[in-house]
């Protein structure tokens, strides 16, 4: 059944295969009259791009956009806009030692299961490659979200077992896209690059932790009472490849607070009504306040690693698995345009569903 | 814009206030030749009932669910299933003092944007009141699973900070029931009641955690790329009120965590083929292996709180709110039929999707 | 899997049988706004009711509406809305005869075939009784399309041999509800209830044409490229029980025509663009463009006649069906209201979801 | 808002201009296993493509499919299906004439005003060249459907007065492929060929019907009460350009007949229910019944007229139209592998949704 289709009004379908053609998306609702370019999309794309620094995988892909239909004279016309990504580096042989076997902690034993059949070079459809597409649907909606001054930035906040100190916060995003990491605290991105080396070195992967930082959205987004816009930013995060989790606001914390601490007073400040605190990340109710939107995502560590493992075949014959292939040590520096993308996406639907709350 | 239907093709639409002529739900998309009474589901509701306890609100509802439509002598016909609850104790007049004010991290403020008017009695439709029908659709959710011998159980796993000691695990769930917190480790479950006792004591409330266990899933549920299980029971418990963040299998721990120990490695036991550890919480690819699945949710401190706080009217003007109505001092206990509801519906929509995955 | 949702944004889920407790509709989606009481409702119920005349069924049913959820103080609050009619006039017995037989030319048969269970007494929910639930919903929709200035009739056409003679269009709609066939010519009505009595009198029934004009829509409505307004229209149309046709604009008649006597040329009339002809009814490249929609609708005769049918049984023996229950000699009178509401809930839907067709 | 995407779990979704890079479509929720090759798909876009035969416009395009994700190894994998066709014979310069001038009973008005802006090549997305994408999906689903027997024929019923005579009922399909008209009785082809090659000569167009007869259609394809296999029939047929009208069955022609005529007696024929008749067309209640599944859409005649038209432009200033580009004298023709298609698509849509029926 379909599950490649993500949004109400601002609809997107995903299609493609890590070793196929291409990858791309169809975004069926965008509003007419956006202004687009192959370039304006090619920005964030590069932000995923394998091979943009040491500490990734160095698969070759140049990944261009190629704008095939929907847009008009550099402006969407409210037609479905399709965006393919062709393959370059197709290294296809080097997944011939995975057509029978299963890698641990991959999706190749459930797509047998599920389909039987499966596209099993570079993972096929089960590939992180696929999330190219969504950074260039991301473009659009911030394209759109940029109308109403909405600014979406994400960031690594952890790597392993390295964190920005508390003491940093809040943090200045100036410096995010001038380390590899994508971390804004200088110091502690010199530590996780480090870091990340030393694991790739090793033939090892880690994971780590991308937030997310929401600004200007407008009050009023989020559909009660199964579409939260948490609910739907959640869901968003949780189908990227490699998410083990998600919280917004005070998260996992709140179930250890007091009502009494917890709770966000209301506050008039120049006429503009606030809270004084925002354990509330934004959204009360399911619905944004007015108030910054911030969440965090949790990746785990890369399943394909260097060293060989223990596994077994489709007929259950017991098989050895070995990390070929060209994979990331650490999946968040790649996943910060991925992350925000998502945001863009689920901001983009929910502001033009909110269009149709009053008469 | 709609968003109280859940669910692709079981698919829930719920109605109704806290504070109006009752709540309900219809189920549209149950199949036919399902076994189902008002009794069956009365016992999940009482799960969920306020007055219970010693340790959940006070107001009196006896929560009667009549099924409209849809069964014809106790079995589904295949068309919709209306379930309707009608709403006993409607103290509204505990509500004028917020008429015009707005409850501190309530939706008040937030549906008076979004809608220009609302509900103000007891919170309207934000009221967790709407949670009522949830357990009730996921009761005929339950019993489809039960054909396939899928079991799910969700139980308290913290109370503010008290938590249940690791080495009680694995644990078990015999006497969920027996205490009135649902923790399954009768020591901490007694800690834990007698903290919220404290808590209540000081017009307080406190956060908790619930954790959910699901047993016998089939492998094969789960559409990628979007619709992945695990990022469908994120979406549905993120939905329910009052919780903060989701995660699944090593969930938030696997940022911490290297590839080479986070990975399940294949094994074939009996010809079956399973997986040694399993940090992927029975889902990999978003489709389940037929490991367990397990996740827990994390819920803030309840809002009401009887202390008075400051807060603002509609015109912005300063406004004192005080903690009238009926509350709970910890909604986990009330919450783990929610978490079993919502689980049993999303996997109830799966298994149904999954049919349709072959020729 | 489901069925009985209508509607993208303006979205509606009706239930219920026809021997059951009642039947009704939860419409989600609805603006926050609108002003509807359930006196309004009554109005077009009571158009569709049975036993309102001597030409229709005489099965008494006051079709009462009772509003459940979703208005506040007499308007919408953007929140779903249940509208639930109690059924009253219950002579299940009518249909012991029925209980294993298959009703020539009604869906007793694939009703059992596809659930193999179904609810017999009076087609359950295969019950044309199930339009009321559209009517109630269409009256909130009418109420929307109001604001705008959208004006729905619907009228009776042709019943059996018997048309409205062309010399007559443009029709006047005055006396539509003068007479209880609902036929805009007074000569023609008093023919058509004339021949509908003395069909009754034979025990038979007879089909007919029930034909709608819609006035003043905006300009706008209609979702290339499968969403056009009239597809929709026309799914909506036939979505109503017994309705064998549809057409809009030139219709059938289109195909014996010449591009250059068919096409509408375009025209400023006080600085207004219209086009000098409207064979197009309205609709172009399946977006409304300002004219006059106009369309019509074929019913085919009720199958339950008073004479004895051969048939077979379940086990599929010969059994001979004879027509009790109270059933409508021709039930074209009777679906005015029911073409009138489907017809505003698709616009209703349309209109909202124009608002997001430009950024 | 989306419009371009059709049915539930079988669903398509077609993207792509008259005069951009190309169109295209994919499918999502195709179910894995189907052999399916750019062959195939070639064969029924021949039976579409422009310069067919001398009564067809004589565009060039070689309309060549291209696979681009979703097929491995010549089978699907259930993962989406994107196919590819190419625009080759852009002469957008036949199109500057109506930059700004808006042709009569196009979309080149409604357009411009919905969306504020427009691709005016050749229509842009308008053009009924989008249904070169809906064929290419539509051999994919009659591939799926002829797993089970299905076969689906679509034919020329009439070409403006021309219609085949009663008497040759029922007809043998065995020609319609043999005479470029695509009518299966060969006189009455011969008649339409020589009468569109008149009407092209006086630069004119006209209209016509095709028909559309489904045989073995399994029992229990439908989902009432607004998803009836009739009316999604009805929907898909009304979505493809220039249709005016839908029947079924007994169609309009059911509105003059009595019920004990209309009647469709059930009978038992070697242990199989079948009826005698088949006024119902092969659907009950919404719902297959196993008999043959027939119906008829009418075509308005081609908009595109040599001659030059009064019209008005963007200002609302008188302008002429005249008729360059090269288009159909009567589009029924081509329209045959349409209909087929959206027929192919709407019941592999219910084919995979009736297996979620019962428990």
């Amino acid at each position: 059944m379909p599950g490649s289709t993500y949004g109400q009004v601002f609809r997107i379908t995903t299609y493609g295969e890590s070793h196929g053609k291409g990858i791309g998306v169809v975004i069926d609702g965008c509003p007419a009259g956006i202004p687009i370019t192959e370039e304006d999309i090619a920005i964030d794309l590069d932000r995923r791009r394998p091979g943009q620094s040491a500490i990734v995988t160095q698969r070759k892909e140049s990944d261009t956009p190629h704008i095939m239909s929907g847009v008009f004279e550099d402006f969407t016309t409210g037609t479905p806009i399709n965006i393919f990504i062709p393959n370059e580096d197709q290294r296809s042989k080097d997944y011939g030692h995975i057509k029978d076997a299963f890698r641990p902690s991959h999706a190749d034993f459930t797509y047998q299961e599920k389909y039987g059949i499966r596209d099993y070079r570079g993972g096929g459809r089960s590939s992180a490659r696929e999330t190219a597409a969504r950074v260039a649907a991301g473009v659009i909606a911030k394209k759109l979200l940029s109308h109403y001054g909405v600014i979406i930035t994400a960031y690594v906040d952890q790597v392993g077992h390295i964190s920005i100190p508390e003491e940093n916060y809040p943090l200045s995003f100036a410096t995010i896209e001038e380390n590899p990491v994508r971390c804004p605290h200088p110091e502690t991105a010199a530590k996780m690059e480090a870091f990340i080396k030393e694991v790739r070195k090793d033939g090892d992967t880690v994971g780590g932790v991308v937030s997310c930082l929401i600004q200007n959205c407008p009050i009023g987004l989020g559909e009660p009472v199964f579409d939260r816009l948490h609910a739907d930013l959640g869901k968003a995060m949780l189908s990227i490849n490699a998410v083990k989790g998600f919280q917004y606001g005070s998260g996992f914390r709140s179930a250890r607070m007091r009502g009494s601490e917890h709770n966000d007073l209301f506050d008039n400040i120049d006429g503009k009504i606030v809270t004084r605190t925002n354990n509330s990340g934004g959204i009360q109710g399911g619905i944004s306040n007015g108030m910054e939107i911030y969440f965090s995502v949790a990746f785990k560590p890369v399943a394909t690693i260097v060293m060989a493992q223990e596994s077994v075949d489709k007929d259950g014959n017991a098989a050895l698995v070995e990390g070929k292939g060209r994979h990331d040590p650490c999946v968040v520096p790649r996943a910060v345009p991925i992350v925000e993308a998502m945001a863009a996406l689920t901001l983009a639907d929910h502001l033009l569903r909110a269009r149709l709350a009053k008469v």
